[in-house]
């Protein structure tokens, strides 16, 4: 029976995950503008089943292919200890490598389950880049960027925390605490998707005006805010499915902090930007308000199941306030345009909620984690050990992710060209892309 | 098991309930002018993170804080016990004082639990206000309000019904059935926000322009009719976690009928009123067939688990033409402008659905309700004393919140002034008071 | 326990299969033009509580009205057996004929529960008819139609696959295979709404200035591309409900392969329909991708619980070619006009997904199901006769079905007018025929 909660537990949450994908499609396509809007709507359509399809034939099997069965969902989990096989010693194991297209496991539950949940938690991540992208990225190398993402490089560093990989060994291997700990993906999903954000921000340059000659920049309006408010709604919603799924166990009473916890960093975040941007600029930016829900999100997701309430709290206040800035500076110091605060919110706030376990797990949970004896403690509950080993994680997110990104943006600019040409910019995507038009008023 | 199975049944439910806020941020965002679009976006969103920010630090534990554990969520509900603590003595219970800002109850899953589904209760409740003065409140004068209702107004007439507080006594205190009975929240928090409203509409006054000099009414149409009928969708799709998941338990077979009377509630409510104004105007008017479900949503909500789903229907078809009837009284009669009918909706027909307790309720159901042996029976069925208690429960909640909402207005208006000046109300608050544009065009 | 872990997890699946209603709103919507917005989103507002109010009066009593208790979601299921009518002997029976108004079983959580994931599933059928029949028809035509439908003419198809009747017994008597069947729905929702709108639009006749003298065909535009994008995220959410809630059990393991079919279905239906065309016309259409995912979904309703998770690529892949052709063909060689595609989409990809069972079914599911011992196999796993069971189904719903619905539009055509005024189609139903306007500008 509880293996039969935990599975419908998982399939909800599954649910919950995939329709964070409307909210993305929302938030990237409010803040966009109406002449792209096909364009951006279309990138965060296409994703969901490119990057199912991906993560079927490659992704999964590289992810998880070295996970020997989850006890919680299947009363045999011993029976599935034959489909795992792993490259390398768990000492530093690199990649998973079968379960390739759910050949070997067609018909095994716990497999199809977790698939499906480690499906929709890849295509989160590879949704992100298409709003730092967004307005000038050619509709053949995002499907190419897609595929990559999908088979590749979110497989692998979702194998080095989940799938049993090395930074997940980093603590029975080396005595960092319980290893990298990311209860639900602020470093495997979020910085994934905000690092790459950035190296292919960097690599397809700034949208036409955006920075110009005399150093000023043009703030470029999206064409929908309210379709961004909601579907930051969305987002948060669905966001439940995606922390408090990460149980993979309704059976674990532990659900309920996640959840709570979940909604209070989403709250603070959204208020400390809201209130932070009224006292500087003098007016309620609902726009901002947004992100600073959705980076308080982004930064308990890693934490949400080891931290009191009111570290949680903390944890969306500092999101928020992080959130704020970093927009500012990836566009005043970096000279990077994100049209929708993609990097801001995912990478800057996934790498402090990476590190915030580090601090504020506080050994209420976690019992046997990684292999590790022991509930998780952050540094400030005495256990400096998981600061570090959360910073190798952020750390390894920053250069592998990024270096591996950065190199695929840069072949695929010389093999296919990333964006679109200037006059197909200027004029709109969505005619001369898409070939569709996004409103008609009569 | 069943623990888990109530505690994951819970959490669906408060994801559902939260989700509603983006229904409403629809509703209220669609019959309301695009010039005003961003600000009454911005509302309904801020609304949920603030009222999450004042229930936690608060609210629950003025609302919650007398509750002794909840049984159905824990193995070890004894445990709780030691928690609860109740200013007043059970007879006149006024309000709860422990539990603030969850720190006894940390890690407690049961607490943890209903803290989440208590706040998006209250923040139904707090979000309703928002369309009735809508297009002309000032935003900090929102946010001074959204603290009072979601720390104060809303936790004390919870703790009455809710809490164990007086009026949930009156069963066993004065024999009136079991009590003032609200199983889902007609009037703990439909009445609440629609009597909130109707203080807050009017001491703000209407909107310019509405009540001319001559007598004549101005109708002043909504932006976005689909935006409205998609967020009464939004809804009604929320309302069944809101019904259903006030059992507490999905180990309560209930479960199934609580679903089926709120669907054929909607269902009547929506039909009445299409038919009904069908009839008297000769169109087919949907943003009343909105109203209609809406309003019989709302009125089922008190009694969804205690009538038979013919009863079900019948409190729609009443909903539905009261709200019809309302809208039109309070802007003819009353001369109050409530630009999207939420004092109609929640405020009229939440004293409805809370007297059609009293009425329908079958007997079938509800076994030791607030610690009154047998099932919980309305006057036709049997018990006129549960029709007394419901009256009780209704009039308190008209004169208590009422009173105190009109109070809270009135100090706001001197403190900080609850309305925009007359220029940013003409030109648009979206320009003037948030600094943002909803929609642009290119 | 099981039997509350069942109750539940159907409880939650109804909810998302209501939610559906909300994206075919927008998606249809989205297809159609700005003048007919109000209108297009009305019908498929009012046909939810117009589908619950007919079903619970007569539908359900005809659909289910012979069915016994379902023993995986009640303790007490033998208790039941008394419920049951049918009429005609099971092996020809015809329609059930008891629960009218669920009088009779006014508190039995099991039909409670039934009826409400019953008439989320008709009202799903209904509203396929409202896309093919847009802007052009009367709103009292449509009401009478709603009734029909969710009283007669759906619950009497159901009836014979789902509720008893004598295409469920071809097993059983005649040794076809398990007899038909359909897991959640291809032949008896989709289907039944595509040949309904099927039946629906030849007698309607195309929209005025679709189908040129000169013999070329106007292409005319949807108003709000992003919205129907949105509306097909939103269906493809409340798909897996659909699916996986037609086990009526968490307790069946299968929950887990059959969501996961349900995203490669629609992830290879979505990419197919997008290449395709992008190959062909050179733009990807995002437009015809959502029609490709519906498509996709549609496919695999039927054998999602049946077949690998290869062999629901591979349904997916046909319906993305077959919706995308079946789209072309209406309108070129069978001059039909559909403005958003619902009979290629429900109609064709029903009628494929239907035969697919018979195909790929792979024996791996299904034992004992319609009273056939053994598991489902299709003719490529060694039964041919489960092919020829498809058959006999999909053949009987694109007579019966499409004869009954032809001759009650020829009917209402006779007694009210399916079709507004010329006139009013011209200037636009909301104006004329609803007296709304969707959108104001200021």
């Amino acid at each position: 029976m509880a293996h039969s909660l935990n599975l419908a537990w998982l399939m909800v949450s599954s649910f919950l995950v995939m329709f964070m994908q409307l909210g993305f499609a929302m938030v990237e396509t409010g803040f966009t503008r109406a002449r792209n809007a096909v364009h951006t709507m279309a990138m965060n359509f296409v994703i969901y089943p490119l990057g199912v399809v991906g993560f079927w034939l490659v992704g999964y099997g590289i992810a998880m292919g070295g996970v020997q069965g989850w006890s919680a969902l299947a009363p045999d989990g011993a029976a599935h200890a034959e489909l795992g096989f792993h490259i390398g010693p768990r000492f530093f194991g690199l990649l998973g490598a079968s379960k390739f297209a759910l050949v070997t496991v067609a018909h095994d539950p716990p497999n199809l389950a977790m698939f499906l949940f480690s499906a929709v938690f890849m295509d989160t991540a590879a949704t992100v880049p298409t709003g730092a992208l967004a307005e000038r990225w050619r509709f053949s190398a995002f499907v190419a960027y897609g595929l990559f993402m999908s088979m590749f490089l979110y497989p692998l560093f979702a194998n080095w925390v989940w799938g049993g990989g090395w930074l997940s060994a980093l603590g029975q291997n080396f005595g960092l605490g319980h290893g990298h700990v990311d209860f639900a993906g602020s470093s495997v999903v979020h910085m994934t998707g905000g690092v790459t954000a950035l190296a292919g921000a960097l690599v397809i340059g700034p949208r036409i005006g955006k920075f110009r000659k005399d150093g000023t920049i043009m703030m470029i309006q999206g064409h929908n805010l309210p379709m961004a408010v909601m579907g930051t709604f969305v987002l948060a919603f669905g966001w439940f499915g995606f922390n408090a799924g990460s149980t993979l166990a309704a059976s674990e009473p532990r659900i309920a902090a996640i959840a709570a916890n979940t909604a209070l960093a989403s709250a603070t975040g959204a208020l400390t930007s809201l209130f932070y941007v009224w006292q500087r600029h003098n007016r309620p930016d609902v726009a901002m308000a947004c992100n600073g829900m959705l980076g308080g999100l982004v930064a308990i997701t890693a934490s949400c199941a080891f931290v009191a309430p009111a570290a949680a709290a903390l944890v969306g206040v500092i999101a928020g306030l992080l959130v704020t800035w970093a927009v500012g500076a990836l566009e005043t110091r970096l000279r990077v345009d994100d049209p929708v605060g993609a990097i801001a919110v995912h990478g800057v706030c996934g790498a402090w909620g990476t590190m915030a376990v580090g601090l504020f797990a506080d050994g209420s949970f976690g019992e046997g984690y990684n292999g590790v004896a022991g509930p998780v403690r952050g540094a400030l509950f005495g256990d400096p050990g998981q600061l570090a080993a959360q910073a190798i994680g952020a750390v390894t997110n920053a250069v592998f992710v990024f270096g591996l990104a950065f190199f695929f943006f840069r072949m695929t600019d010389r093999l296919i060209g990333n964006r679109v040409a200037a006059e197909v910019e200027s004029g709109g995507l969505d005619e001369l892309e898409m070939g569709s038009q996004a409103y008609t008023h009569d």
